[in-house]
């Protein structure tokens, strides 16, 4: 989760809504994304698909049963909805997005045997996106 | 949605789920996408999702509020999140999507703003994904 929240520090820096997303197979890092939808102009740009593509262009497989991912927000139904198609071994998420976490619209979005598991470096995961929008108002 | 069959007939001859989807502004296709997630080996390659992409690449906007999509399925959790973020003015879908169709998820993923209508050209949508599904298991 250091990894994914390194991600998302980049988001930050660059002016984007920081969420970073890591992509892991057998203990190594195979796919890595930060939000970019600013930049991109691409609502579709967030940390998890980016790292979800990534990933799947590594192993040269779409499916990614034998991964884990580290997203430092709860994914959206978007992701939730790729995350399922891939068939994402174990997905953890740090902060809970009580607004557009994929809860808020059905809690079996994700594959039937995807394992979650939520909380890891919440507090600096939330930090992150509570200074982003501080600094935005400003 | 002529245009849309258009690039679903495209994903049928390289040997993908037929679904093609387009989208329109002020009566211009500015983005254009099929099903590519066997050729990508990528989950989030739907013809929604590539359509979005490459109309908000047009525009310069990642908000496609004055925009129409045709397209012949109905989006899955992952479009209709999407579809969601980017604010699509209106949604036109062709065949219904009893399995994985985002209704079955949540009635309400769409933008609040974003209006639905369905079933042009359904029967010729749902004939293409049915013959797809034949010629794979002969």
């Amino acid at each position: 989760m250091n990894e994914a929240l390194k991600q998302a520090k980049m988001a930050f820096e660059e002016g984007e809504i920081p969420v970073g997303a890591v992509v892991v197979s057998k203990n190594r890092i195979i796919g890595r994304g930060y939000n970019q939808t600013e930049k991109l102009q691409d609502v579709t740009a967030h940390a998890e698909m980016l790292a979800i593509t990534s990933a799947a262009n590594y192993l040269g497989s779409k499916y990614l049963a034998e991964c884990r991912m580290y997203v430092t927000l709860e994914p959206c139904a978007m992701c939730a909805g790729a995350l399922f198609w891939a068939q994402m071994g174990e997905v953890y998420f740090a902060a809970a997005d009580s607004k557009r976490g994929f809860h808020q619209y059905n809690s079996h979005m994700l594959h039937p045997k995807t394992k979650v598991f939520s909380g890891i470096l919440k507090e600096e995961s939330e930090t992150l996106v509570l200074d982003f929008f501080r600094k935005l108002r400003e």
